[in-house]
């Protein structure tokens, strides 16, 4: 393995409520110095959740996305609160955009979204043996809860509005998992 | 499909050398209005690219990211330059960063990020039929290429260094791409 670059320099050079975006000057073990931008992750991480309402059906959700200003479909996902543990705020997640909660919750992996930039981490985390049960969220309208069979995966990889990497990963990631431990 | 939100305002609120954080003011459907911060994409996405030595071989690099301050291995990417389309740039970033152009070129599909912030899409390609072929790149120190077979994608899976949820995806994409039509 390499040794890490040294960080040479670090300083705040945009802010907004959401984002801060650091400039970090960075000197690799070859002696090449560079400066290169990052976003800290400033808070505990996200989750994204897979809940199995059978052994086949997932429960996806279709939500106004601002980032690409359309509805996309992709599983419940959230940030993780001060003090939450992923599966915990899995758990939330769920009971908030969905209206279920879990009696077994298995945590898959951790994930990055794009690591060259971003330090965020989201844990992605299988829901199963579920039960009714619905929070109030924060969301500005009711998220439409779109049942689909995960035996039907290619054709939902087909939508045009079906397109977060994480998503994809996540119900590949579960088709695994209940093939190996159902 | 629900009608999208109304943008009712926006305003550059913070901005760097690569991000620019904007402020949109919505007003849903059903009257609830809400100010969200997005990030536009500004430039013309990127590729990942699953570059295939053999039927099982896959060539991965391994890569010092500046976001999570880590190297990570994944699957070769770039930024496409004005007026390339994704095939082309795929090509491209193949030639600088793993030393081999490809003859073929299937594109699998767009992806997004996390798309209730960024707008960014990234395309996902699979790339075969490869040749020598080295380009300089624009990297502080030479990439790592690392061959990884595709038929142990699971051990791949359970590595640390391997997070980004775009190769996941393109990995078990490209799996089942190479399954329906070799």
């Amino acid at each position: 393995m390499r040794k890490l670059p040294e960080i040479t320099a670090s300083e705040t050079v945009a802010t907004s409520r959401l984002f801060r975006v650091e400039k970090v000057g960075l000197r690799f073990a070859n002696g090449c110095e560079v400066e290169f931008e990052r976003v800290p992750s400033g808070r505990h991480g996200s989750v994204l959740v897979v809940p199995m309402l059978d052994a086949d059906t997932v429960l996806l959700v279709r939500e106004y996305a601002a980032g690409t200003h359309r509805y996309e479909l992709g599983c419940p996902k959230g940030v993780i609160e001060p003090g939450e543990d992923p599966l915990a705020a899995a758990n939330r997640e769920i009971m908030e955009e969905v209206g279920y909660g879990a009696r077994r919750l298995r945590y898959l992996r951790p994930t990055t979204i794009a690591p060259g930039y971003f330090e965020h981490t989201t844990h992605l985390v299988l829901a199963e043996d579920l039960f009714e049960e619905r929070h109030p969220g924060d969301e500005p309208e009711e998220i439409e809860v779109v049942p689909w069979r995960l035996s039907a995966l290619a054709e939902l990889l087909t939508r045009a509005d079906f397109t977060e990497a994480r998503s994809i990963a996540a119900l590949f990631l579960v088709r695994e998992a209940l093939r190996e431990a159902p």
